[in-house]
């Protein structure tokens, strides 16, 4: 029969490999791979993504479907004898192309019913275990299949427990598991269910399920997040249940090849014994570390599966050795030992922390494993921004109020939120908060993505808030069992102290080995780079093309745009420094001018005052260029717009109240975006643009830059839409350069660019090019205006567009490369026609994007100009997209090589 | 000598001739022309336009000049012995590429100083004469280059007459015009300057004051209405002065080939007896009739030139006939008789009305003149909205209070205003004034631009107000001489009544004899068209390919629009009909909905409304096509923004005021222009859309419209950017579609289109066309966003960028081919790359501007769209752009078949 939508696998031999992603999703492609190698798997099968596919569109499973499904579940029957329910279990996962941990939902011991449970207990000789899958199977069932909320199952759980002052739920009886089951049932047919008898029945539930559950709203969210596209799908894997919970010899557990924190090598894990795998990575149960050394280092001596089952901790060593070197990278391992035998169910690539991308990239080079150009291109900017996260100032006094796991790294000040609705709301007002919880799920998304960090009750390194956090690059302590957090009064206490919603606290996760959570708002230091870190970044260094430099207009970030290695600065926007306290009245004076006479006079007081700014910051960046746009913004911006600011600037200028208002409404703007701004202002008040001009070139002067045939300086006229536009400007520029220096003065040497960031400035960029010696893409505004979107407006309708997948991601975030790339390649090609050597940059906020950069490198821009924080980032970005780009032309070399 | 700068010309022989008029200027050009053929102009030369553009751009004149002009003037002196002012005298006028009437500056009589006007006297015989001159020449002199205001000159001059009582300035003796002399002296020495007595200086400062006007502010405006661009620059024609203030038997007139107000044959002409020609376009006497029947029509039996002068008449007449031969079209002659000898100043294409253009276009070409093809070339999208002007009622009564001269065509009522600001300020509060002057004079443009209508006390049918109106489009009335206007009083008196600011009139500037002043606001019509208009646009619809449609909402405008001849709805703005009194509270109910099933039910009671509106459109419109897009602007324009809006909104949805507020607030936007409108609001809430789609369905089945395969029914989607909006659009409109048409019902046929308005929908045009079946081009919101420029915003720089020559026109009037433009094109290939006939029109309000027309038509489009009165403009404009596109073609044709 060909394989149309089921493909099957079992230890030695499987119908898909590794390199099947898009059809089997992760989770299945790995699945085969690793049988394929040889593994403990349990024998199984997956249903394609093309299957999902089909489901989403039609609303039905394809033709054909059901009798592959029955002919691969006939293998494993026939490889179990008996029939699904009384001699074997299955589980049905889903599993999609990218990994979506906690998204999607998961149906484990599939195929018991009132009947055959008897049956399953008498073949496994194990009636606990009977019932305690039974009862685990209704309560997955219910939350999967019929979307009950699990806490109505863990309810019933706990009140049980309670009553029998017992801690773990393994320490239920079968009595306990067989009330429990006829309580489940009951919690079900009150919701108006009834959990089908047929196993068959049961598995077609639970596969439509996982298909529907992409596009549950986490799901879609999630995908949002990590940049996932819509119209995937998810597999769905079906594979013979092993039983961590069959006795004190069975286990589950999560195993990484190296630890994900640090990036140290050595396996690291955490196991429970005596569960089932949902347990671990839902953190209800705190688990233990794996390895002999790492129980030690938390007085939890011969607690670890090293001391307690050898064979099997044996065994999991070599597999994981096995797979890093078969995949060439950090594993994630999903594990289950029945009996004490192991059994593998999952393997993947492993999330890391970004201080642990750098240092595995980095050791998988020196190990051999894989090449340098690989190596830089192992670690994500995500992962690069993480690892620039914030630590605890050491000079500071700090009063810890409790430990526990170092989740995610980095540290974070703010105040303490207990629901993710208070996270967003607090966000949205401007302030930091810190979300506490007790375990997170992923309906706490939005609210940790609002905080600044995140700090639960339970739950290991592996649990959902860990997981999540790590890949948000938020800093994360996780399992403080010594918070007792009362959701019903918004507090927790903690070593007899109460902290109440609103208390300031600050956590850290970055470990090693605990996090950290202290009183009060703590002094936070940037954090050191690691050995392994600046290696591989020295790498990246010899293979970048492109330059980076900063956007910087006040000394600070000059001096830190410097500090992070900026190679100049491609944007100074001079109107920031309009805003200081003794310039904002001589600014006002200026635009209530009624004449050019008295516009210059105030202008004038403004000179000496924009030169200083002008000559510090050409003071700091000697040797290096420095782009400096001129006045960009509408004038109105510089002025109040309420009455009581109206009334003070009469009053402090002196004049009449009604002239401040009049003038106000007169500029007033329907559309800012569109409206006076740019070289607009140039073209109509000269007079400003010639104040600008002269401080620059006297600022440059008395600084010595840009001096003696060295041409750093670089002025930049904003939003030129036509060539007589900046013909004008330039007109401006040159004549008052002339002004300004003496015959027997020193030679300013300087440039004269434009902003490209109209449409039209693309369309005529040929015209444009004639006049100037530079562009830069102004891609926040060029965005604006080819989309028709104005940046400050999109949060209306961002979520539905992103949700509906008609973004693939926020274009203010990432370059819209089909429209306003397009235009930008056009612009780019008409002027290095003008010019081969035309020099071509970009300063809009794109310009720290690692994706958008990818998109420069490709067409060939001399330089990205970002904020200063962004400034490392964009040049190992730079460095991958150099990579990349020589990869692809090599590849497309060797394809036209064929043709 | 190689002719650089001078061009010289006399009876019978020119250095130029009529096709250098980028050169010579109109006025040199022409000259020449007439000297070639022979006609009586006096001799002179001219000095080129390449003059006056060295001389803006270097502030000197160019080497070499002085030399060429001495040795064209001692040619002059030459022929007419002794020196410049001893034997004769010079005029200074300038002359641009494109007529500029009064706008330019020019001075006449030159050459004449304190002695030689004696010895002038004496080479004439008529000292009267020379004293003439020389008072004539110190005023003009004073003006034109010292800038000194005119009426400081006049108010000396009469003052005289009133204390001689006499009411003609040729009734002066040569002692009051010694006076004049003196006094006119002393006014120029008290503004700081002395008119040299070189008569070569006086030369070289006329020369320099001619080229300077081009930069007065009043050529700049003139232009910018025009349509003029800035960089030509003009000529200066010095040529030998003949004197119609000679005697009794010399005169100075204007006269026309045909009648410019009518279009009827015959010569048309103005003079005044012993006068010069300044007199005449000033205004400041009212000339006569040329000929005898005119005068007769007038009851000035035996006053016309026909009867005073009949050798210079039979002169003027048979010149009249052989320029117009010459030039095939009507022309415009300045003419001056010296002691009964006719002498022709200047000829040119002559301004006419636009009754006149389409009468004196069409009777051309069934005179053989020109073909028919030149004919519809002949009339001016200006001309033509001109002759669709409204007419008084004639069944109205109307109560005249004065007559006075037909100079331009069309009815107005307003409120009278008696000065150019005052009508700019009523006009920005939407007030309709009529501008009341003694006389108008350049710097009342602006005054004139605001006015409904013009109404003078003096000056005739070639004064500078009626010049003005008529190319405007304004009706006027001129030379009203029962007025006695008070500027001071702000009234004016007639017939014993007082008319004051504020008070209601009505004017009728139409003819064909006389002018109407009625008393109050008389009702209007609009105007019935010639026989000759409607023959030449038979012609033209036969050379038309374009189609022309119309924008319409309501059914009152689509009514007008098939009344005009739109082949069918181009745009139909379905957010217009939510504004009625019943809706606007369903619209805001539905805003303000927290769910979507309560914007469901808000909807459903729009349902039936938007049905019914659409019903009526349908069967207006039967049998033509009609283009309905779907809701485009933000939400919150259907909200109020102010307190007491929002409090009676609040009150009459019954809904807490707190609610309302909230809502507008979050609905507010920072660029409405650029914000959550178009199809996202259809993406958000697609409710809305399927509303209205449900009800464009139902109407045209009620309608019977578009049914059984008549595909007419066209539903544009506003703001489309990306290729899965429109498809997601596409699916929705579908979908409704299946849910109302019943099984056995009428089938509905329907295209789906998209407006295209961004850039970035140009850019991806391949993909989006894939989805639709048309597109059509929104050029006001794609200029804005192409251009970076709000429409209601660009007023606070436009001026300047049009003073600067940065925009050629407004480029919301006429399209920006360069930028807009390209960006259509692209779009255009790419469209017709998916299919070869894709559907392409435009319905931004270029779509009735006859330049945007002839690119449209360049581009390939199928239809423009305009609002219902620029549809006959359209349609001709259509024509034009055809036929100017097939001799482009011709000539590009014949080109590459000589390479």
């Amino acid at each position: 029969m060909r394989k149309n939508y089921v493909y099957s696998f079992e230890q030695g031999r499987a119908d898909g490999d590794a390199s099947m992603k898009d059809l089997l999703g992760g989770k299945g492609a790995n699945l085969a791979e690793m049988a394929k190698l040889g593994l403990p798997v349990p024998p199984g099968f997956t249903i394609t993504t093309d299957a999902c596919k089909y489901l989403l569109v039609n609303d039905t499973l394809p033709a054909g479907l059901e009798d592959e499904v029955m002919e691969a579940l006939g293998t494993l029957t026939r490889c179990h004898g008996g029939s699904l329910g009384t001699t074997f279990l299955v589980s049905v996962r889903s599993g999609a192309k990218f990994s979506m941990p906690g998204m999607m939902d998961t149906t484990l011991n599939l195929g018991l019913n009132d009947e055959n449970v008897e049956e399953f207990a008498k073949h496994t000789g194990n009636p606990h275990l009977a019932w305690d899958c039974y009862r685990r199977f209704l309560e997955m069932y219910g939350t999967t299949v019929f979307g009950i909320k699990r806490k109505r199952f863990l309810h019933c759980i706990k009140k049980l427990m309670n009553r029998k002052g017992i801690t773990h739920d393994w320490q239920l009886e079968i009595s306990d598991l067989k009330k429990l089951v006829a309580q489940f049932k009951q919690i079900i047919e009150k919701h108006g269910h009834v959990v089908p008898q047929d196993p068959h029945e049961q598995l077609w539930g639970a596969i439509r399920a996982v298909f529907g559950s992409w596009k549950s709203d986490r799901a879609i969210i999630y995908r949002n997040m990590h940049d996932i596209p819509d119209d995937l799908g998810t597999a769905a894997n079906i594979q013979t249940m092993v039983y961590g919970n069959m006795n004190d010899r069975s286990a589950t557990g999560v195993a990484f090849t190296r630890n994900p924190s640090t990036g140290e090598k050595g396996l690291f894990g955490e196991y429970l014994v005596n569960a089932q795998g949902e347990e671990v990575v839902a953190g209800i149960r705190t688990p233990l570390p794996v390895t002999e050394a790492a129980c030690a280092a938390k007085d939890l001596h011969g607690h670890s599966l090293e001391v307690l089952l050898p064979k099997a901790y044996a065994d999991l060593r070599r597999y994981a050795a096995l797979l890093e070197g078969h995949y060439r990278d950090l594993m994630d391992l999903e594990f289950t030992i029945m009996d004490g035998v192991l059994y593998m169910l999952q393997c993947r690539a492993g999330k890391r922390t970004g201080r642990a991308a750098f240092t595995i990239a980095h050791d998988l080079v020196l190990e051999g494993v894989i090449t340098e150009d690989d190596g830089i291109l192992r670690v994500s900017a995500m992962q690069h921004e993480q690892i620039l996260h914030k630590t605890i100032d050491p000079s500071a006094t700090v009063e810890e109020i409790a430990t526990g796991l170092p989740a995610s790294p980095g540290a974070a000040v703010g105040e303490i939120v207990f629901s993710p609705e208070e996270a967003a709301r607090l966000k949205e007002l401007g302030r930091s908060v810190i979300l506490v919880r007790i375990e997170t799920s992923p309906e706490d998304i939005g609210g940790m993505r609002a905080a600044e960090g995140i700090l639960t009750q339970s739950g290991g390194m592996t649990s959902h808030a860990a997981l999540v956090a790590r890949g948000m690059g938020k800093p994360c302590v996780c399992g403080v069992e010594a918070l007792e957090i009362d959701y019903a009064t918004s507090s927790f206490t903690v070593g007899g102290a109460r902290y109440a919603a609103g208390d300031t606290i600050t956590i850290d996760g970055s470990g090693p080995l605990v996090g950290h959570v202290y009183k009060g708002s703590v002094p936070l230091l940037k954090s050191e780079p690691t050995a392994e870190y600046l290696a591989l970044t020295k790498w990246a260094e010899s293979r970048r093309r492109l330059r980076v430099r900063a956007n910087a207009e006040t000394p600070e970030e000059a001096r830190e745009a410097r500090r992070l290695g900026a190679e100049g600065i491609g944007l100074s926007r001079t109107e920031h420094m309009f805003f200081g306290d003794n310039r904002i009245t001589a600014v006002r004076e200026m635009i209530l001018a009624d004449t050019t006479e008295d516009r210059r006079m105030a202008l004038a007081k403004l000179l000496p005052m924009q030169r200083d700014d002008f000559k510090q910051i050409f003071e700091i960046m000697a040797g290096l260029p420095v782009t400096i746009r001129l006045l960009d913004p509408p004038l109105h911006e510089f002025l109040p717009h309420d009455e009581v600011g109206i009334k003070n600037v009469a009053w402090s200028l002196g004049i009449d109240v009604e002239r401040v208002r009049k003038r106000v409404n007169s500029l007033k703007e329907f559309n800012p975006m569109l409206g006076f701004r740019g070289v607009r202002l140039a073209i109509v008040f000269p007079e400003i643009v010639e104040m600008q001009v002269r401080a620059i070139f006297e600022a440059a002067i008395e600084a010595g830059y840009s001096l003696n045939g060295e041409t750093l300086l670089e002025i930049m006229v904003p939003l030129v839409g036509f060539q007589k536009e900046i013909e004008q400007a330039a007109i401006m520029i040159n004549r008052v350069y002339l002004g300004t220096c003496r015959d027997d003065g020193p030679i300013v040497s300087y440039k004269i660019g434009t902003m490209i960031e109209l449409p039209r400035a693309c369309k005529v960029a040929h015209q444009i090019a004639q006049c100037v010696e530079f562009f830069s893409f102004g891609t926040n505004d060029l965005t604006q205006t080819t989309l028709g979107i104005s940046r400050d407006d999109i949060k209306t309708f961002l979520e539905s567009y992103l949700a509906q997948g008609i973004f693939d991601r926020d274009p203010f975030t990432s370059i819209d490369v089909e429209g306003v790339g397009a235009l930008m390649k056009e612009a780019v090609e008409a002027a290095r026609r003008v010019d081969p050597h035309f020099k071509l940059g970009i300063c809009g906020e794109h310009g720290g994007d690692e994706k958008s950069i990818l998109f420069f490198e490709e067409i060939g821009l001399d330089y990205v100009s970002c904020s200063p924080p962004r400034v490392p980032i964009a040049r190992l970005a730079a460095a991958q997209a150099a990579i990349t780009q020589g990869r692809m032309t090599a590849t497309r070399a060797r394809h036209s090589a064929l043709v």
